[in-house]
């Protein structure tokens, strides 16, 4: 393995192994709302065309490094489709139940 | 130009455009809390692992993609490191605030 081979290797490692924090932050604190929804669109998209790259090229590290990364990747897209959806409908059901608490107020002090 | 060759295009194109929306979202928002650090610092030193690989195996289309990724991912961190800072610097700005507001109140209650 040559100098360029395993400066490839570490690139790989770094950018794949870059998610994991990410996945693990999502999780814990199930919030994604600062995370581009486009980012992870496009990124997921590439990363599988990638995979069918590095399948139809024959190049392993390019399918195993993309393969990881396209888990982790889509991962972080679905938990985010999932909380965003979550935080919308708690703030739905805030708004109407301030709506109800002013209405009765109102029906309160009607003279 | 190959078919293999066209993919790998592509996917090049969509991996680094990606960051391009996250960039713009972070920039608008001033927010990146829901965003890693450990991400952006191990996929930022990944690029310019493989930005100086493309550079040792004369691979333009390795350095350019990776140049412009870098830049991107680049832009995300920084922003993230100043606009949690400011969070940070306000927040303990709100909470002196708050135990002053509740100082003087006490003291007015004082007998």
């Amino acid at each position: 393995m040559t100098l360029i081979d395993l400066l490839g290797l570490a690139a790989g490692v770094c950018t794949t192994a870059a998610f994991v924090p990410q996945v693990l932050m999502v999780w814990r604190t199930r919030s994604a709302r600062d995370i581009s929804l486009g980012m992870y669109g496009l990124f997921v998209t590439g990363v599988a065309l990638w995979l069918v790259y590095g399948v139809l090229a024959g190049a392993m590290p390019v399918m195993v490094a993309n393969g990881v990364t396209l888990l982790l990747a889509s991962a972080v897209l679905l938990m985010k489709l999932r909380f965003d959806r979550a935080a919308r409908l708690l703030e739905a059901e805030m708004q109407q139940l301030t709506a109800r608490v002013a209405d009765t107020f109102e029906t309160d002090r009607a003279p």
